[in-house]
């Protein structure tokens, strides 16, 4: 039995890890749950899963749960300090799944506990992923992917390890403006770019992979998680989402994972590691596959990626300046103040008006990460 | 620096392993050396590599090749013995890349002497897989696939084990007939069938590839190789031979290995495995391919296939029936005495007329290859 504590419990990636663990019950525990403010189908996960501690984002959201929860044994808790207490609830894995750069704190939370994370919120890794990393050998802890890329990454390493690894390349669907000329993206519209042609996420995450930028996180993400140099991280356009990334060694051998594009499988990889089991996801049918094509990414086109790439090879606060960059951008982009095209100029102009300096602590990221949105605010 | 006998090391695979040898002739040595009557490869194969033993087929053969020798210090031997000799010679992994039957005696030597063997020769799996794999475990020495399938699925299982596995898929280029009419295949001319789209490769492999019986082969060798049962090994055709084969795991994950159709991979893999190095294949270029497809194999086109699949569930002697009768019946495709569509048929009636016996040694095993030999060239 996997005691389990599920931080974002509520989004895209929290509902189908509780899915996974409906799969398996005999195998998982639910002993805490974080969401910010879903509060029915936060109630309900509490009624099937009866975890010992459940976390909301307000102290008005707690008591409201409380108060609907009415004579259950779950200790109801909120804001910041709730969140860390979910980290820390004496879980065996605790599943990483809120969106953004609040998943920094109680990532590290977790880690430094000494409990294993998986992973699916790539912020920790791309704001702070020396000080996670170097934690995590500290304590012996495991960081296990989530993502389906960096599953397929971290499945195609195993029992190589990565001395003969000539490049990491990361799938990319090429988001749903693939084929549209870069003369045309000024005009997109939020509703336009919600519609991913393949996976089924959350607004934040497909909003970045109709930029790119989630694809630029992930190669933060993928140099800290694999320990590779982030130049020997490459992406490339697999319009069919089927092959969720590949390993090509310096034998000119390349490993890649397949499956259909769902999130449980890689879910449940990192819930069930080293073992595998059955899942409810269809098959693939190979046979039924239309053909597997591959295309360079137009870095014209989509500048978020060479942004991404520009302030990793910075390091120190860069990756923080552009991420918060990219938050803010997102949100403006979704509410209309800013255009599709303008999602990189802004971040273009956060990272010049940021000069990399050293971050020591996660609280020193943190305050780089409100800096950017407080100079935001003010232009 | 590892100590090498290289089994047929004038055939397709001998060369190619040599031409490894000779990209790091700092890590390998090449000790014993065998060919049958190449006579002119093999002395330039000894005088550039220098190995301690030669042996050839025919007692001529060697006095021919002593002969122009002159003064070395390379002992030359000939016959079965002289085989046997080459794959005892105090090597640290025998390369068995004998094609046919042939290979059987020299790989069980190899394995009895507990020396590592690098298996290109699958008749030795196909005849006595029972046999070889128990006494490898017995020795604790290990068979190192080499054909590119096996090399493939073996990179696939690293650090995953067979234990969450749903089935293994060997990929199939097709071969030259894939969308030729079934009707049209009785006037294929050995000529046609010598033609393989994607790999170079030695006369009875083509061959065996334009019937699929080699898929066949691949199919029980994988069985033993990987100890799953038969039917949990697929066959797919994939035409570009760029996914050179696959594993399917049971929660829907699916591991694939890619390269240029090169057999100097796997070749170099099975000689420095567990390590990777750099070789001198051209590396695959993914944006350069023009799509990756597959289909279902066309049984009723290729029976080769099934008759393989039947004879690896009845075991025993089957096998060696299966295996003895497709090598008479290919050499006398080759020599025009039979049509393409007359392999299988010869087959079909080798099976029919050797009921399944258990075949407890290598002896017995090669009692039965020559049975079938014998009353095939009654007929």
């Amino acid at each position: 039995m996997r005691r389990l504590a599920v931080l974002g419990s509520t989004g895209s990636i929290g509902t189908s890890t509780l899915e996974v663990v409906e799969g398996s019950p005999e195998r998982f525990q639910v002993v805490a749950l974080a969401a910010r403010a879903s509060l029915d189908r936060l109630e309900a996960q509490v009624r099937r899963h009866g975890p010992r501690l459940v976390s909301v984002e307000s102290e008005a959201g707690a008591r409201e749960l409380r108060r609907r929860l009415g004579r259950t044994a779950t200790e109801v808790v909120w804001g910041t300090a709730g969140l860390l207490q979910a980290a820390d609830a004496g879980a065996d894995l605790v599943v990483s799944a809120i969106v953004g750069a609040d998943g920094l704190l109680p990532t590290m939370r977790a880690v430094t506990a000494g409990t294993d994370v998986a992973l699916a919120n790539k912020e920790s890794l791309v704001m702070a992923g020396h000080l996670l990393t170097a934690e995590a050998r500290a304590r012996g802890t495991r960081i296990l992917p989530v993502d389906s890329e960096h599953s397929a990454i971290f499945q195609c390493l195993a029992g190589n390890g990565t001395g003969g690894v000539r490049r990491i390349v990361l799938t990319a669907s090429g988001g749903p403006f693939r084929t549209r000329p870069r003369s045309a993206l000024a005009s997109v519209t939020p509703e336009e770019a919600l519609q991913h042609p393949n996976w089924s996420m959350g607004k934040k995450i497909t909003i970045d992979s109709a930029t790119l930028m989630n694809k630029g996180l992930e190669v933060i993400e993928a140099h800290w998680l694999f320990g590779l140099p982030v130049d020997r991280v490459d992406v490339i356009v697999h319009p069919q989402s089927i092959i969720h990334s590949l390993v090509e060694y310096v034998d000119g051998s390349i490993l890649a994972q397949l499956g259909v594009p769902d999130m449980r499988i890689p879910i449940q990889y990192a819930l069930t590691h080293p073992e595998r089991r059955p899942t409810m996801v269809p098959r693939l049918t190979l046979e039924a596959l239309a053909g597997l094509t591959f295309e360079a990414v137009d870095r014209a086109k989509f500048p978020c990626l060479d942004l991404a790439y520009e302030a990793a090879r910075a390091g120190g606060s860069s990756p923080t300046v552009l991420n918060a960059a990219n938050e803010v951008a997102v949100h403006r982009f979704l509410n209309r103040r800013i255009g599709f095209d303008e999602i990189p100029t802004l971040i273009r102009k956060a990272l010049d008006a940021h000069p990399r300096r050293a971050v020591g602590s996660v609280e020193e990221v943190l305050e780089v990460d409100r800096e950017v949105r407080r100079r935001l605010d003010e232009h």
